[in-house]
């Protein structure tokens, strides 16, 4: 994740963040500090994420400044695409096909309701690693067609929040998110490069939350990664790699009745 | 916990870990720093790392040199004593008696098998965020009694391993130990101080394990403290605090009920 | 130093600044924890910063608790006492007497005027390594006698400031003092336990000075820091340490004549 | 600075160090990557470290693909260009002309001889905190013109080393490097990015250093650093900016004189 200092330093996310395969950091960045100036943007350090989009034709230089220029003129409000979209294409998880994934909750508390938003692009775990619900589900899939790349080891994991926190309480929030994504099974493997961001949306300068306020954002920052970490692999499809191979979708009907079998549906 | 620097400048674990009460801290620190220096080993600050123990007589001094002494001579290798024990008398967990738990792995890879061993002593959690293999648990127990106290909320994780590794890989790993303790629900409390240490029993100087040799560890370490927090639970008795109330040990057939339940014990 | 996980975690400091000896943590600690306590002050977990004091009975166990209350009852504001006292007392400073120093600036700029005070207890340097205002000083009195032990090797930095900071931009102005320090000729030795910790006297909830303001505040507290620690050479003593040698504090008059021979005094 | 996670989490440095201005990271990060896996290095996030060019036509995309070639094909051994050559022709450095500067020691201890060299791109400091051997000479050149440009406030240190050492003990080497660049009159301004790398050429499974080893390579980084910074400065030519106005090297002769006035050079 490119941009990392100026945050620390700051405490300010000033730019975009972008979610991109290993290969394409530089033409994202470049792009991003060219559109962002022609904004009259200046000096801003762009945030790019990257994961070893291994489906992909990793070096086929495949996304152009246009693709930047696009998803920064496109992006809006209101539902969020998921699974194998955007930056997510070429991901694997947990030996499915993974990708984009996003869910939120609203905590409330003494000190008011804030919504917690967790947006992931999946790329992490072996296939024996994934839970739901604490059911061993991959264990129970080992049958199941494996892509034929070794698994992917990464993920990135971006929290936003309306809540006014300052930039040491969303580092606190940032570390959740590893919690909620150890749900799904993952143990962050030796390769890893797990990176994890919160920002929040209030206005600098407003009253920061007390500390004490902070526990039901916590529990809801931890649901939601586990659910988004879900649904990047529920909604993805099966998807034909660069090379021709098929990594497949989670079989949803086989985790009913796996779930089903375990009293987890009824 | 005391000594945090020293390890992070030499990347040595030069003393014991002692675990006890936050208002204990001083007395078992100068103790340790006494027979430590009586037995010739100079200059070391000790590891002295604490949990509010709101069960406890806490401003009591009850904690006094000999049993710093007595857990320094004591100490031996085999069964460890789990539960409300030592440190870990007078903590909660998920509303329940908690305190001290271990577990271990053998991790098997191409680079060896090694051991991963983990120690918790519990403080931590609701009692409706308590998951046991994903199972909602503490929420199926809303209706069980629940200590006056408000839920505590820091644990200590300790891992200990004879794979050799240098500081920077002992630091991943210890980084494991939360999503181990993450699966059994916590969400680490806004007061919270989880605190997480991972030392390696190897001589310095032992040429370093790969990284690419790691996965297998981290596996482990995760599992190990998913176990070692229940295990803390399972053998935690029902305690009467220094108030007179009573703090319910987690009822084994109850959850048990549960679990069947759900499919997962048949 | 103790009680840095804490500061961390809340960007709060609830606890005074201990300075002491390095086997004297533990009583200091427990005192600490007991006086607030009995004032009301309950879960601090104290600060207390410890550098080896060379000179002293290390181990005789001469700080007791009612040193502690001492330190407590008598703090006051005010000229602030420097050279060989307090916790300073057994220190030395580039093979000279060591201990107390303090300084401080006003720091003006277009976010108003904000004082920056800096406290140091010095226990660091080899002879040789002593800059004044850059004139290799401590090159100049090699043959000025030297005490028999081993440079020592840390030190302890605080600043306290009226500025409106938060824990992030206290956290930037505290890594300033280290290049106070380097000023005067340290390199940080390598059993070197550098501490270094910033403050704020403003209330919190204060709206937080803007970043554009800090750069006034960066280079007051550089000054004050090359200040302190000269201030804690000039004001210091010969002192007879427990083993019965001298330990000499910096020769005034043959440091006026260099750095007059330098041109620095006229 | 890019690449820093990964150096973090392998302790390896597996990139060249690419030194630019801000807005070109993208094109320099784009080429290494792609001519990098040209040569069948896969996988390597380059370290591309920047500093805001104010000289230059900062978005004219004047450095390209066959430039990032260039100086990957022509690294060589021997002698190193200094002052305004590479990524530091943009550069100011207190309110001078700034740029490259490098320098190395031989420290020599019980562990055997090692060289620590230092390589710096100069872009910080405010006129009147230049200080040459602690004199205030930025302060006597007042009077000398001063670019338009406000004072930059970002420098990239750099240093390598033979010694066999592990990253934690790299990690603290980095630290020295700010020490050594204090000595020469910077406070860190407030938008700084000071950016720190250390690394050893040394063979990863080699014996590393014993940390009582570390002192004479600290002093020795220290010392490097503070003449890297003047070499940049002494070996700059005066430079005509995009914007045709002349940033003015440093005047050695008046900084003979200063120097000599104060009794330094004689």
């Amino acid at each position: 994740m490119t941009g990392v200092m100026p945050i620390r330093r700051t405490g300010l996310l000033s730019s975009p963040v972008f979610l991109t395969g290993t290969a394409n950091v530089g033409i994202v960045y470049q792009a991003a500090v060219e559109l962002l100036g022609a904004e009259g943007v200046r000096g801003v350090v762009p945030v790019v994420a990257e994961c070893w989009d291994s489906l992909g034709d990793i070096r086929g230089r495949h996304v152009r400044s246009e693709h930047v220029r696009a998803a920064l003129t496109s992006a809006a409000s209101g539902a969020v695409a998921e699974g194998a979209v955007g930056g997510g294409t070429g991901m694997t998880c947990y030996e499915f096909k993974g990708g984009i994934g996003t869910s939120s909750r609203v905590a409330r508390g003494r000190g008011g309701a804030f919504t917690v938003g967790v947006l992931v692009n999946c790329n992490q775990g072996g296939r024996e690693q994934l839970l739901i619900s604490g059911i061993p589900v991959g264990r129970e899939l080992k049958d199941y067609p494996v892509p034929k790349k070794a698994p992917s080891s990464s993920i990135v994991l971006v929290a936003a929040t309306d809540a006014p926190l300052e930039a040491r309480q969303l580092e606190r929030l940032a570390l959740r998110l590893a919690l909620g994504l150890a749900r799904t099974g993952a143990t962050a493997n030796t390769s890893s490069g797990d990176l994890m961001l919160a920002f929040s949306t209030a206005t600098p300068g407003d009253l920061v939350l007390d500390d004490e306020r902070l526990t039901p954002l916590y529990q809801a920052a931890v649901e939601a990664t586990e659910e988004a970490v879900l649904n990047a692999l529920a909604m993805a499809v099966d998807v034909v790699g660069a090379d021709g191979e098929v990594c497949p979708a989670l079989p949803l009907d086989r985790v009913e009745t796996i779930l089903r079998r375990h009293g987890l549906l009824r």
